[in-house]
Parts: C-alpha cells; structure tokens; sequence
C-alpha cells in the first residue's frame, strides 16, 4: 500500500480561473476595488487600534484608463504590501489572505467592515488581462516592490521607486478584452457593482462651475473647475441608523438606487439586525401598477457595501420580490444554487426575519395611521394577499391588519366587517355570509339589489382574490364568501321567513313551462322565486363554487384539476312577484309572450354583461325602432 | 530582480471544488455517470479501432444505494484504470484527462461522442461523500487498483482483487448529504440528468409480469420476474436521422420529454448541423393556452446526451422560448454568464441557425398543406408575429407566410390581402387603408357596417398586435391599418364623392348645438356626418393613433412616452341622414328632445360597450318600463 498527496498541477490554475471560477468577465473591476477596499480599511483598524503608527488620512480609490496603452490601472493608499506578503499572498494561490486576517483581529472583525470574501479576486485580473502588474508600498517602513506576471504562472519581482503608501495594480487588457479599455464600459461596472462601496472612488474629473465673483460683468462665463469625479457614494443610507435619517433621506436614496423611477415609494423598511447573522437594509413598497418596469427594479443584494445581483430569489421570500430595495448581509453564500440557497439554515431565518420585519411595519402602519394605510391599500394588496396565500406565519400577523373595502369605499379589517355585519347577514344555519363583487360596474345592478336589503358588499378585484377567499373560508370557521351575482340574495343568505308569492304553484308550473320553451336553447336552468314586486323580472346569476374554481385555476394552481375548460353555467331567476311576469303569463297569444320574455331574457343578459355581438346589435336596433 | 512561479497549495484544492466549482451539489451524479458513460465508449472505440482486443459486449452502469452503510456506488464496465493511470489522472488534478484523450484520437472524436467537458468531475464527489473509494481494473492485463481517499489531499492506493473490466466508485456520504441516500431522490436526479444518456443505466430491479403458462388454472397469479430496472433511453429520438423517424416517433418522444403534458405538439422541427457548429435537436411548437405550465416545460439543453439546463436564455432567440423540445450541442459555452453568452459567436450563430430552421420549416408547412396550417395559425401566432416584430431576418421570411384572418374565417397573407382589397380599399390618396376589429363580438356593429360598404375586416387578437401593425405600416409603403370603431366609415376610407346630406349646413349647425347642450358633461367630440338613412343614427368612434399609442405602452415598449395613463378619447359621429336625427331636430319640447338625443346615445355607448354600472341600471329599469 502507498500513500501520497494529491497534486494539483500549477500550469493549469490560470485556465482553471479563467474557465470555472467566474462566470462573468466584467466582475474583475468588482474584485480589484474590493481588494483595494479591503487594504485601505485594514489600514483604517490598524490605525485606530495603534498598531500601525501613520496618518490614515483621506484615502480614496483611483481608476484610470489609458487607452492608446491598452492599460487600467486601480489605484489605492491603503495597507501595502512588503516583498515578504507579496510572496505570501500574490505567489501562493491566495484565498486565505483576508480570512488569516480576520482570524488575527477576530473580536475586531464585526466593525473593519473587511470583504474579505473574494479571497481569490485578484487573479481574476487575468480573465481580461494578458499582463498583471502590482506595485505596492507597505505603510511599514520597507522597499516598494513590483511584480509582474503574464498569465504563466512565472512572474517577476524586483524592487520599485514607488514613494506612496499603497498598491497599484496595472493591467495590460488582452486582445479580446478590449471592450474594457472604453470609458463607458467602466463607468458602467462602477456604477452597478461600486455606486455604495465605502471608500470614495474617483474616475477621471468633472467640471464644476464656481459662482461668480462679485465684480463680474453681466456677460462673463461662470468660472470653473476641474475636480476629481467620485463615482460612488461610500456612506449609503442603510448603512446609517434610522433614528438619523428623515423620510426625505429614504427617498433621496430611492431616486439614487432606481434613478428612472419617477414615482416615490409608498413607505420603506429599514432591516438591522447582527444576530444570529447580520444583514442590513431598506425595503420599499412601490406603487405596483401594471407596466412592466416592476420587473427591472428590482431588490439589490449587496455585501459589505459591494453589489452582488439583482435576483434575490430564494433569499427573500417570494411574495416581497416584487419590493424594492436593498439587502446587505455577508452571510449569505454565494456561487451556491437557487435551491441549495432555499434549503440553507441562515436564509431561512433571514427570509423568516425579512417577513416578519414586514409585517411588522405593516401593522404599525396600520395602527398609526388608519387613513393612510386605507389610502395606500389597493397599492399595496397584491403583496400582502399573495403574502397570506403563501406564508401561514405572515397571515397570522397579516389577518389583524388586511382590509376588505367595500364598494362604499368603507374599509374594514376581517374582525371589524365580522361585527360590522354578524347580525344582518347570518343565515340560518348560522353560517356568516360575506357578500363581494369584483367589478362595481360590471355588476352594479347586483350591487344594488344586494344594498337595498341592508347587506355589505365588498370590493374584492384582485387577481388571487379568490385563493384568498377560499383560503379565509377554510381557516375561519362559519364563514362563507358569495358574490352577489352568485344566485338570488334569499339564496345567498337564507333566513327562516318564506316569501310569499303572488302566483300559485299551478300558474308558477305552468309559466316555467312557457318560459323554458322560449329559452331552452340558450341553456339556461329556471329557477322561479317569489321576490320583491321592485325586484327585477328577470335576474341571471352564475353559481359560486363552479365560478371560483375555474378562476383559481386560471391564476394558477387550486381549483379543481380540468375546471378551466369548463363553459360558463348561469341560471334564470324568475320574479314571480314582478308586474311583468304577471303580465307574461296572462298573455294569450303566444307570439307577443314570446316578444316579452326575449326582451326580457335581453335585458337581464344585458345587466350580466352576456348581450354581445348580433344579439346586442338586434337589440338595439330594435330599441331605435321603439323610440321612433 | 527574482523570478519565481506561482504556487497553488495543495490543502485548499478540496474547499476550492466545494465552494466555486459547483453551484449544484447534485451535479455530482451527473458528473459521476458523465465519466462512466465516458469510460465505457472510450473502451468502445479503442475496440471497434483494433487498439483493444476485447469484447466490448453491452455494457450498462449500475447505480446502488446502501442506505446502512450510507454508500452510493457507481459502476461501470468501461476502460478502467492502471495503477499507472489513477495515478495519472486521479492523483493530479486531472481536467486534461478526457482532452489528452481526444488530441491523440483525433480524427475518430467526431463520432465517439465521448463527454470529456466535464472533466473535473470526479472531484464533485467530494461536495457529498467524506470519503470516496476506487475499485478499477483496466482493459489492459494489469492487476486492479484501490484508492482512498478522505477528502484531504492525502490518498491511499493498494492492489484489489477486482476480476471485472470497469471501474466502481464509492461514495460514503457524508452528515449533510444523506438525502442523497433516498431510492427517491437518486432517481429523481437519474431522471433529471440522465434520461437520455448514451450507454443503459440500472438502478435496482423491477418486476415484471409474464404471460401465464397454457395449464395455469383461472385464479393462479400471472407468474413474475425481477429484472434490471433501465431508467434511460440510450437511444433519443434527436439522435437519429429524421428519414428513420415517422411523425408518432415525434409525439412519443413529446410524451417522453414532458410525461406530464397531455396536449399533443402540433408539428416538430428536427435540427442537424455539424458545421460551422455541432448541434442536434427537436423543437416542437406546442398549442400555447393561457395557462401557465408554459412556464414549466421548457425547451432543454443536452451536451452529449447530458442534461445541462432547462434555461436556454441566449441560446435561442427569445420568441422561441415558447416552444418546448431539445437541443443537444457540445459548442456552448457553460459556466459563463447570459450576458457573455449572448455576445459569443459561436452562440449566435446557434441561434441565427435555429431561427433560420424555424422559419423554414413554417414556410413549407405554408406551402405543402396551406389548410392544416390555416387551422393551427391561432395557437402559433403569437410565436410568428413576436419574431417578426424581434428578428428583422425572420420578419423578412415570415412576411411571406404569415396570415391575417377575416372576421369571416378566411385567410390571406399580406400579399393576397392587398390584392383582394386594392380595388375596393385604397384612398383618394393611394394609400391602401386594412380595416381590423380586435374583437368579433364587441365590435359586432362596427363590422356590420364595413362589410355592408364591401370591406374586408381582419380579425387581429393577439397581445402585441398594435406592435406588428405599427412595424407592417413602417416598413411597407402607403400602408395604413385602422380598428373599424377608430371613425365613421367615409373617413377611414377617404374617396372623391361627396355625400349628400339631407340637412342644410344650417339646420346641421342647429342640431349640433342642441346635441352638444345635452351630451357636454360628457366629454364627446361631435361630427356631423351624411352617411346612409340605414346606418345608425348615433356612432361613437375612438381615434385609431391614440389608441393604438395606448395599447402599445400596456404590452410593454414602444407607444409614446406617458399614454398609458392617458385618458380614452371618443367621438360621437352623428348620421344628419337618419330619420331619427330628423326628428330630433324636428322636436320642439325640449324635455322630449333631450329624452330621444340621451336615449340614442345610450343606445350608442351600448353598441360600443361603454353604458356600465349606474347608468346601465337605469337603461335597464327604463326600458322595462317601455315593454310594459
């Protein structure tokens, strides 16, 4: 038997990198400035803890392209290097660096702020680079040092004339990388992985005009000048504590991560918590219409200040997807799939933290300013029913605070509409009915019916709304929701008083006949009911459950399998009490009682919404005809 | 000045594989079977060449689970390894081993079809097992090998006692892995990555039932046998030729891809080129429903048979992400980013190929059956008219074969829809006008009124329609498409002859006064208009460019900055010909007149759909009271 150590061949590392490690070239500027990060603010805690005796100064980040040389240099005036780490950290393949760090000043390590996290950022230079160099000065007091290395693993090292403290690195674009070597292109890749890293990066100049002196003439220029042009903004707003940042901050920072968004956001969230992991942020709420901008915007993940993606799915839970905002934790791993991420422990309490966190502001929203929360509610309510449908904890918290409107424009939570209406629509199996329509106009006449006998009707109209019902029906005991076009309202809340009718059961047989006769084709199911003389005549309604199982599974899932195909079902409600029906039925001649009943038959359809096409076109050409 | 080389420490290969290379701890199934298949047809090709004088026989791979001693194993009876080569291609890492194979069998690599592109493969056994082990023995008359490892980078390797040729892998799973201990879950990850691979793929037994012998009794059981449970199919339908395929090897194939669909594909389109690219596949158009399990079975990507990814986002042109099938191709890149992706040559010219492909194909089922694809034109629409508006190349082809119905079931391409209407349809400015209704049933009138003058209505229903009919009015000549509601027939269709209106400019001027005065608080533009004593006596119209602007910016791009919040706008075209009209102005109470002018545009707005809630209610009890 033999024993040995596995050995990894070192000409093959830079393909290996080049090929497996980092699935998009354009992360190199990310990895670079975060190393450059990472050294100034080590040079930040060695100062302040005194084991580093310079002046920490100002330092900054400087990027500069030089196009005609094919070259970019990243510059910084952090910790340095000396010969000895250079050969420890650049020669040996290094992603220890930050970590062996860390592990030095451990009980430090919550407030350096050090990324720390691409230990092996730096050889991503050559995914763009044909050439590497370095030239570095460590804040020790010891020989500046450049190194240099072309994508072999050779390299060279001698010692350099560099005076400032700090590294630059250098790197000679290849050939088919020249894309970088743009100005553009860069300003692009600061912008979406560097606009809120902590040390102020500058790109090149700006002007800026100065005011005018004071004995200027009217017609002078404004002076100028020339200044560094800062690309990012190091101090972000959810790096500050609440209680230092007014509304106006919040938004500020919305128009700074979503500058194409015009419309405010509804309210934000502010996340702060350090254990057991830590993550920061500010969630907003935005007015969700229905273009398709709500896709582009979207939550950004972040660690330490440096972006990371725009897809938080599986981070946060999916219900708050459709928010915007910031997360920054650097406890969430990385490089990892969607459903490894979804199974991981420390996401799981972040996305329970996140819900909860949500729906907590919701419900302080909503205790501290009722009218408001009632303003910003058919803004909001997608996010909070679908919140419901999917999280049984949010709907716990959700069912205090989740208002029903009614068509009045009344809102009501679940417990307020309960008391609001137990008296008035109990039925007699002791059964709470609520009463809802979806489209105020559509079914307006319903409406009306149903207001005229003291009933509420909500107004329910978004497009899960009815998974949400059938969700409240299963989850609260007695209660059932119908839709006021669901069948007659003595149906819909049945009470122990009969209805006296005007016909007797004979006449009644005898008129469904007629009826029938007439309507038969169209497929109507009669159903004669002894209503209010005011009532209408004639009324069309389309049972609750078959309705709501074809629209839960037209929004997906529930539903009954196979329901979605099915035709629509209506049944014809006679008012045997209504004048006309009285009239119907003493009409002799059977060609103007059929006249009655299709027009009738028409303006019932009409008040359902169901007199199209050539029906509705005959209709009223025959209504011109009568006005005549 | 010193030179050096870079130096990869040994101890941090294993974290490196666990942490970067993998994002998907279950790959490691497929990486393990990707080298088994691999090692069997190497075998294969070194007999069929003379390199290997054995019998190659029918090899499959075996799978086994033992959940006691929380092991998988994976067998194989392919090439083997000597001690020599594990120490080769195991003890180094060893990413040139399937490459240094191809370079020296080079002119044969074409059709071994061996996977080798994922060649650090073995190591992902480490992201689930503490512990893995090797049992090979080589084709070659060397004595079989055992080697061990822990997961550091220390190995042991000693002689076996193995007689078989073929190599067996052990995985001794570790704490946070043992789901992968599941029969159900390893079949589930058999099914996923390795449905269609080259070489048979046990994994237990499963019973199968044999016809009963001629002197079995009535009530004997059907005698049984366990055998070899097979999970793939070595042998998919995309790797064959399509003169070896009938159309039901097509929808059995359909059926195998996506065992839950239960709707068959309407017609397939096989793909086959091996230069400048390698790629082979089958794309199928499916009957495209509103349900959403669209979103689910998607078109798959296979490198060699092996399942890569159900996401195939900038490798095939978006408008046919819709379709579903397979497209198997070892030329595109993985492990790089969509945005990379999308700007590599080889991928567009993939996807340049597959649109190419696509429109043929559409072009000769135009072509060889006009009637079959006239009946399938509504399901594959939305496909056709979303490349022609994203792929100029594609608009260019499919111009010719794309259709534009009549509300009357007929179907032209654009060119035989501008011979059929010319004569009839151009303006007195040469401009060819297409009349259209987006709706068959709630433009009913409008296009009773075309027809009636002779035109041709098309019936134009999908989503981004507005779109398409922008892009045909751009990039043809004297071409302009309008909605039959968008005016009053005349000027939709402008010709020289005058109408003659049976009012005086006078009494027009008069009536429009008194119209105005009833109708203002509604918002209506008026216009005179002479038409026919039979058309209607009121129209209301809603102008085609604000419209269309509108419905442009609701599906998303293009349309006019901000119209999607603007307000309808609509005319109400007043025909001074009908005798109603006459009337009207003939009435003397103004009480009477304002009832006839309110009770015509009533009848008006019904005709357009736009009489709802309150006001439909109150036409509704109005007209009940005239019946009776």
């Amino acid at each position: 038997m033999a024993t040995g150590k596995i050995n990894v061949s070192v000409e093959n590392i830079f393909p290996l990198i080049k090929k497996f490690l980092y699935s998009d070239h354009e992360i190199f500027m990310r990895e670079l400035i975060s190393n450059a990060t990472d050294a100034t603010l080590k040079l930040k805690h060695l100062t302040s803890i005194g084991e580093a005796k310079v002046d920490y100064g100002n330092p900054i980040i400087e990027i500069k392209v030089d196009k005609d040389k094919k070259r970019i240099h990243v510059i910084d005036q952090g910790i340095g290097m000396t010969e000895e780490e250079v050969k420890k950290y650049i020669n040996e393949v290094a992603f220890s660096g930050a970590e062996e760090f860390l592990d030095k000043y451990k009980d430090a390590d919550k407030d350096t702020g050090i990324i720390g996290h691409f230990g092996l950022g730096f050889y991503s230079a050559f995914m763009v680079a044909e050439k590497v160099e370095i030239i570095t000065k460590s804040f020790k007091d010891e020989p500046a040092v450049h190194w240099s290395c072309d994508g072999s693993p050779k390299f060279t090292l001698k010692e350099a004339k560099k005076k400032d403290r700090g590294t630059e690195i250098i790197l000679h674009i290849a050939e088919d990388s020249t894309e970088f070597l743009e100005d553009s292109k860069i300003r692009e890749l600061l912008m979406k992985y560097n606009k809120f890293m902590p040390i102020p990066i500058k790109f090149g100049t700006k002007t800026e005009t100065l005011p005018k002196p004071e004995d200027a003439k009217e017609d002078d220029p404004a002076p100028t000048k020339e200044v560094d042009d800062i690309i990012n903004n190091p101090n972000p707003a959810w790096t500050k504590q609440p209680v230092d940042l007014k509304d106006e901050d919040y938004k500020q920072f919305y128009r700074e991560l979503y500058p194409m968004q015009f419309e405010e956001p509804l309210f934000n969230i502010h996340l702060n918590v350090d254990y057991p992991f830590n993550l920061t942020g500010i969630l907003y709420f935005p007015k969700l219409s229905n273009d398709l901008n709500i896709q582009k915007d979207r939550i950004q993940l972040y660690q330490n200040q440096v972006f990371v993606t725009d897809n938080v799915e599986g981070i946060v839970p999916e219900f708050l997807t459709m928010l915007r905002g910031v997360i920054d934790s650097p406890d969430i791993p990385l490089n990892v799939s969607r459903s490894y991420l979804q199974a991981d422990g420390a996401v799981k309490k972040i996305a329970s933290y996140i819900t909860r966190k949500v729906a907590d502001k919701l419900s302080s929203l909503f205790k501290n300013n009722r009218e408001d929360f009632e303003q910003k509610w058919n803004d909001i309510k997608v996010v909070i029913e679908y919140g419901m449908l999917s999280e049984d904890k949010f709907f716990e918290k959700a069912d205090k605070f989740a208002l029903y409107p009614t068509v009045d424009g009344n809102f009501y939570t679940f417990e307020e509409l309960q008391n609001k209406i137990k008296d008035n629509q109990t039925d007699k199996d002791d059964k709470l009915v609520v009463l809802y329509a979806s489209d105020k106009e559509a079914q307006h006449s319903y409406i009306e019916a149903a207001k005229a006998k003291g009933y509420e009707v909500l107004l329910l109209d978004s497009p899960i709304i009815s998974h949400l019902i059938q969700k409240l029906e299963t989850s609260k005991e007695n209660l059932s929701f119908a839709r006021v076009d669901a069948d007659h309202l003595d149906n819909l809340i049945k009470k122990e008083d009969t209805a006296i009718s005007k016909l007797s059961d004979e006449e009644k047989e005898k008129l469904k006949g007629e009826i029938e006769e007439v309507v038969k084709e169209k497929g109507y199911t009669i159903q004669m009911e002894a209503m209010d003389s005011s009532s209408s005549p004639f009324i069309i309604t389309e049972p609750e459950f078959m309705r709501r199982m074809k629209e839960m599974q037209q929004t997906g899932g529930g539903g009954m399998f196979g329901m979605g195909g099915m035709p629509e079902m209506y049944n014809l409600i006679v008012n045997t009490n209504h004048g006309l029906v009285s009239e119907i039925l003493n009409t002799k001649t059977s060609k103007k009682r059929e006249r009655l009943i299709n027009q009738s038959l028409d303006l019932a359809r009409l008040s359902k919404g169901l007199l199209k096409g050539k029906e509705l076109t005959n209709f009223i050409s025959r209504s011109y005809e009568m006005i005549k």
